[in-house]
């Protein structure tokens, strides 16, 4: 992990100072016991990467740093998208830390037909966001990934590149062993704990979508989609 | 899922009557709201599959159940050894549960040099075999995974087949890319989350293991083992 790093959702310039957000403020200064003069890095989750120094820390006026320099890298080129039936919470957090650390780029939660649950409430939305916030701090990426939620299968846009499916009939190929072409956009499209329907599968063949199995055990929805983009990735 | 599993781990023979352990009587009670009658299948983690017929359900007494028939299964021939430096607890969960589903044969905990822990209390040895029941019922696997504790690396005994660890060096090959022989045992070391120490990989190295990148980005340690044990299986 970078020594310390906090993120800053609003642009950051050299020889400017910003305002920590509040959590990331009270990370500084309660869990790692920040002090005046202390060299950090910020990220903005879109490419920039800033070296600082915190100026002063305020009970009430907050955390401020000032900005020595900033980098910035590219978008990656390929985008990796995981299209997740929403899952029960603490395995959604599972997905999200994981398939950040593993580079995914899009991560689309969908009503499954089957899904315990067809929505994520505001606040869940925000702990979404927190989990890939501290997932991209944790493995040091700097482009967060975009967390859409979409309507069931058969509502969708039609998806770009090569997508594939978790799929447990037993003449399904490995995942392992198809050669994923590294220069195209690729999905993966996970089903709910009691798995993708009949109809929901037709619908993603007709789209061009590819049925894969992941390993000779019928995963978990969490295991199934950490797998299945480690193995894109 | 399998409709209602259950581990016992005493043998079961066809005509005979079983008490169910006490966490597996109460799940059967309070969780799935089991009633004499009810069909169930109870597995021994040793490659026994019966079929069985709750007889009757004893506040005091317990649990019984009639077995009406066994099947059995060979222990897989090919060995899947997981040597994964100790993490903190909520990670152990998530590494024994999804390497289970995964199918890893043994999973050796030892104190990595930098590990934030050295060693599993009694209760945490029962929690991790209470996991991978829990994970050996959910994926349908019917041996379970042996957990065993180990010294240091450099205290073990010769491994035995392929053996591979997690490398951060950018000239690692990955592991995607690297073919397996599917007849041969396997294995894979994961360090702790501040990672291997020169000596253990020199250690490693000198035993004929191989240092594999498992993604561009490092990896948590949990998402290391489910991503290296995936990459294996």
């Amino acid at each position: 992990m970078p020594a310390e790093r906090y993120y800053h959702s609003s642009p950051f310039a050299p020889g400017g100072e910003i305002t920590l957000e509040t959590n990331e403020a009270r990370h500084l200064v309660s869990v790692m016991r920040g002090n005046p003069g202390d060299c950090v890095e910020l990220f903005d989750g879109r490419g920039h990467l800033a070296q600082g120094q915190v100026s002063t820390i305020h009970k009430k006026r907050g955390v401020t740093i000032e900005i020595q320099s900033v980098s910035f890298e590219a978008l990656p080129v390929r985008t990796m998208t995981l299209y997740q039936a929403i899952p029960r919470s603490n395995r959604l957090d599972t997905i999200l830390e994981k398939t950040t650390e593993l580079g995914v780029t899009t991560i689309i939660l969908f009503p499954g037909a089957r899904s315990e649950r067809s929505n994520l409430a505001p606040n869940q939305q925000a702990r979404a966001q927190k989990v890939v916030v501290a997932a991209a701090k944790q493995c040091g990426r700097l482009w967060l990934p975009r967390i859409e939620l979409a309507g069931p299968i058969g509502s969708w846009d039609p998806m770009d590149g090569d997508i594939f499916f978790g799929d447990i009939d037993a003449s399904a190929p490995r995942l392992r062993n198809i050669e994923i072409d590294k220069e195209r956009p690729v999905g993966l499209v996970v089903g709910p704990e009691s798995g993708l329907t009949h109809e929901e599968e037709k619908v993603l063949r007709a789209s061009g979508a590819i049925g894969v199995s992941l390993n000779h055990n019928i995963l978990r929805t969490d295991t199934a989609a950490i797998v299945g983009v480690a193995l894109l990735a």
